[in-house]
């Protein structure tokens, strides 16, 4: 094993023609990706940026336009992805003018923003603390290194370089820099990113040095604040641990505040941990991990339960109904679980992974395409919005996806992670290939030279036999690393058909030989419908359970088991069988078993009753659970997760 | 049987010199009164009073300074009450110079308020949806009628009835008047109390009119936001449900909004109801009066569970931790109770009554008199606000009462009720006295020009032991009509000594005969421990069970039974036994029982956990409930009513 961190690999490598995702992102491309522009135009975010040069203004302005550019970044990057493995001159073509509008919207000395040059001049990082402007970037940078790795074109990447001098020469510790950071985080990792594809070290010295500041004493915050006139006490968030930057970033323990910025700034500390090898940001990175994922998870993967603060609040807080759980959330916890794979190899932060990419993510975005979640609740019931109980006053209506929001990142964070999705499925390092997600593709692979490709065929997630195909010109050694998911509790490994004895190392089984065309190596992961019980601290759903199988969690809806469903229970002896519907979604497994409905007799109309005068009735029932991801894609009602267990 | 309405027999005939609510009234009268005024006076709202005449400023303008009149009137209205049945000079005096300095604050055409004449004189009636000129006015008259009734003194009374005379020559359907009403109701059951104790006439019709006027179109809210340059779409609130006036009242059909607001119009639309004899409002009420208590009031009496809109959401909506149940709204559903009972007389609605008062209305205050919730869940969790979750994520502390509030209705409408409670006792209908709470207390008749001394002699609420002992000079016939409550499962009846046996007529036991003195009537509820059940809708509760014995409902704290509440499940069969501990909080009736504790052990500190590769663990404890008012007198702690049945 050569002592080097593994690496993804690449995106362009990795063919998706079938299968679980291919089918996912040929909804990406042929409905979201256009559906975002379209909505990135009706609310004159595009024409925002010619609107810079020209000084016209978009139509409307509104408190979400210090957010825009970010909106911009992330759709360009999600277009790079999808052109990397599905060109598309059309779109390419949309996508070069949009740069070109954006190239000419660069101030003289770099800086980059549809919002502060026209609309509040002296705005200009004035307030890091709530203003956006180095996460736009962030966001951008991350759009032009993908677009520059998708086409090999440099423009967009050399306009982004530009931003990132610009920023380099106003923030730092030396003499004459204002010694700011992000108030959103997300600039760090995409600075890495940066300087991976560049190789230009300021880049990450710059990351390193917006993660070294934040918190520190005397506050940034405070002193801008007080540069605009304000006090520390007029922040509406009340706390920095809303941005974390309570503290410095050594000294924390624990995941806080707003989930998104938390899970994008960890990542970002984790890759400067992996480029740096700086031990104690390891450390700070298990840390923060081991809190979050062991004590503020929810079981789909999202984080962050609280609407308030779109974050956080305490060890074992699992809301279900108002679980706030953004998408956007998920999605960062699924980067930087990638990201601590790479800085500490273990299976654990890719079962996470999975985990927030097939549930708590997926559930953002509907069949179709084009009808986005923001909140990701655990349970919905008529009238319960988790954006904030008072929509569902105001409309005493059903939870639904809509196709776009007054703050809209999740639409393309969704978007991009789908086209993306091959990136996150290996990891290699040196003749060590990881198989990180299972799904039908097939990868190209390169060792020591040599190129093979590996061809995955199987149908999981609804099935945990998986094949893996050697095509290769002649011989190669390498070791193949097999995730065993966590739910897992039994696999078996054969080569050519006959069964291996395999060691299992951090979570990876490890089968390691020289390997020929047409060799055929089979994965069968045990997938049977598990029961699974929350933690004694999880008052919430204390006595409940809920369903998996495989990595998808499962939930029941209305729509297949009529209302009512907080009196359903599971009892522990119910036969649970998982059964695919092929006509359901396009063809899904389902989970059927015996159920008990337990409720009164709706005769009785009391509001409360009195036990000894009156037993409730107990009768048995055929239930059915879909995919959690898979909600409220049928006529709206009622949905829950954790079942109460009998 | 006389064809005329029941009334309350006066605060002044009912003398409370023991048991439980002397108790109550002591604390009342020693602490909380004076603790009221010192925050009235350190705030500004006493100096407001004569500033106005001074041009003298409070010292800090607040967005609550215009409703702090409301505060004076309440707090003078629970001194008038204390004054009625306690004298006490030096309170009086207090009160006296408020009063004086009140009258000087009145304007020339009789309006009164501290806030508009000097801080926004153009804003002087222009904003009823928000601005509470009226809801302020309404209970400074409360307050003015109970001053005159409890010392014959006028001079409040009749700068309130100028002030009532201003609102009725601004406010009407004649031509010239503002087609107005309040945004906050209130005046309307305090303009009926005007005309109660003035017999004029048009205070009844000004109440009358602003219930007929409120929602009908073209509607005033929209028409006075247009004269302040705004449109109906500004509103903070979104709809007019917020406040009732979404329609015309006659046409509503569910308790909605504002949780106070509902009820104090609700009650003030009984008032009406009554004095009229308009067989529509009465047919209203009742319609309202099952909505809200049948479908949408929490087992404490509480009612509207959100914080949003400190009101109501739908039916069957009773979220726990996060239970808003403000502590004024359950007053006011008290105070509307006893309006229904006088409209309709039925038990029914003074057993809710009942239930507010000892649960949701008196968990308002500490037991020393000087804490105060405005929000009254039902279970608490560390970090978990129900006046917000934000709060709980600042601190991560407990929620506990407060000495005060930036909006302080709550502290003195708890007070002024626990000063009233000897007028919630009793009704009189001719001959017929009902009795409506089973307390200590002594109360003087007068019956057909005669009268008599009846004493109550109880331990209620810790026992169902009640006797009537009659003090007469002579003999008089009179019909007692004894509350059997609706947690009531079996009563007795004896006179000196002999079992009677007497009929039920909604809800009353009737004995009626010639009393004479040292006439002993017993009175015998059964008070066993009730397990109650939630309605089948409620989803919170859901396989939960809550323990009641008499008017009290009870909870279990984590002072008595350690943490994780969540996972005490109490069996169906166990046994629970009511045992009165003499040293608890001065003496209460506690509930012990057997209850499993059912989690896993605290070595496993997975999140979650797969069913069949573990189970939990069982063990039994002996739990202890206490009265649920007097939760949150200890260390701070877990609570919950509603426990897991098993």
């Amino acid at each position: 094993m050569e002592n080097i961190a593994p690496k993804p690999i690449p995106l362009k490598h990795v063919a998706i023609e079938g299968g679980f995702w291919a089918e996912r992102q040929r909804v990406n491309r042929e409905r979201t990706i256009p559906a975002i522009y379209r909505k990135l135009e009706e609310t004159g975010r595009i024409k925002a940026w010619s609107g810079i040069r020209t000084h016209e203004m978009p139509r409307e302005r509104s408190v979400v336009h210090m957010f825009w550019d970010s909106d911009t970044g992330k759709w360009l990057e999600s277009v790079a992805y999808s052109l990397a493995t599905h060109p598309d001159p059309e779109l390419k073509s949309i996508a070069d003018e949009l740069i070109d509008a954006i190239e000419g919207a660069q101030q003289g000395d770099g800086y980059l923003n549809t919002y502060f040059p026209l609309l509040d001049p002296a705005g200009k990082w004035a307030n890091l603390r709530d203003w956006h402007e180095l996460y736009n970037a962030g966001h951008l940078i991350e759009g032009a290194v993908a677009y520059f790795q998708a086409t090999g074109e440099r423009k967009m990447l050399e306009v982004l370089r530009r931003f990132a001098d610009c920023i380099d020469a106003t923030f730092g510790a030396e003499e004459g820099k204002l010694r700011g950071y992000p108030g959103h985080p997300e600039i760090e990792l995409a600075l890495v990113k940066l300087y991976r594809e560049t190789g230009e070290e300021r880049y990450l010295e710059l990351a390193r040095y917006f993660v070294d500041e934040r918190g520190r004493a005397p506050h940034y915050f405070d002193l801008e604040a007080a540069k605009r006139g304000e006090s520390r006490e007029d922040f509406w968030a009340q706390t920095y641990r809303y941005c974390q930057a309570h503290a410095p970033l050594r000294e924390q323990t624990e995941a806080n505040g707003h989930a998104v910025r938390a899970c994008y700034l960890y990542a970002g500390i984790a890759d400067i941990a992996l480029e740096t090898g700086d031990e104690e940001l390891l450390t700070l990175s298990r840390r923060l991990w081991d809190d979050l994922t062991q004590r503020q998870m929810y079981l789909h993967g999202g984080v962050g339960p609280s609407h308030s603060n779109e974050g956080f609040t305490f060890a074992y807080d699992m809301p279900t109904e108002t679980a706030y759980a953004e998408t956007c959330a998920a999605i960062a916890l699924a980067f930087w679980a990638q990201r601590m794979f790479h800085l500490d190899p273990d299976s654990r932060y890719i079962d996470i992974m999975e985990r927030a990419i097939y549930n708590g993510s997926l559930s953002g975005l509907s069949l179709d395409g084009v009808g986005f979640f923001y909140a990701n609740p655990l349970a919905a019931y008529p009238g319960v919005n988790p954006m904030g109980r008072w929509s569902g006053i105001l409309d005493s209506g059903h939870f639904r996806r809509v196709d776009w929001f007054f703050c809209p990142c999740c639409p393309p964070n969704i978007s991009r992670l789908i086209a993306s999705i091959g990136e996150y499925s290996y990891s290699q390092q040196g003749s060590r290939i990881y198989v990180q997600l299972y799904h039908e593709n097939s990868v190209t692979l390169a060792i020591g030279g040599q190129s093979l490709r590996l061809e995955q065929v199987t149908e999981y997630p609804w099935d945990g036999a998986i094949a893996f195909q050697v095509n290769a010109e002649q011989p190669l050694s390498f070791e193949l690393a097999l995730r065993i998911p966590d739910w897992c509790g039994e696999f078996a490994v054969s080569l050519n058909g006959v069964r291996q004895a395999v060691s299992v190392e951090k979570g990876y089984a490890l089968v390691s030989r020289e390997w020929t065309d047409g060799d055929r190596l089979e994965l069968l992961l045990a997938m049977p419908v598990e029961r699974v019980l929350p933690h004694r601290e999880i008052r919430q759903v204390a006595g409940q359970v809920a369903l998996q199988r495989g990595p998808l969690i499962y939930c029941l809806e209305e729509a297949d088991n009529g209302p009512r469903l907080a009196n359903v229970c599971i009892p522990s002896t119910a036969k649970l069988e998982a059964v695919f519907d092929g006509e359901l979604f396009g063809g899904v497994a389902v989970i059927d078993g015996e159920a008990l409905r337990i409720e009164p007799s709706p005769e009785n109309s009391a509001l409360y009753r009195f036990h000894s005068r009156e037993q409730v009735a107990e009768s048995a029932f055929r239930f059915r659970a879909i995919p959690y991801y898979l909600w409220a894609n049928r006529e709206p009602g009622e949905m829950r997760v954790w079942l109460r267990s009998c």
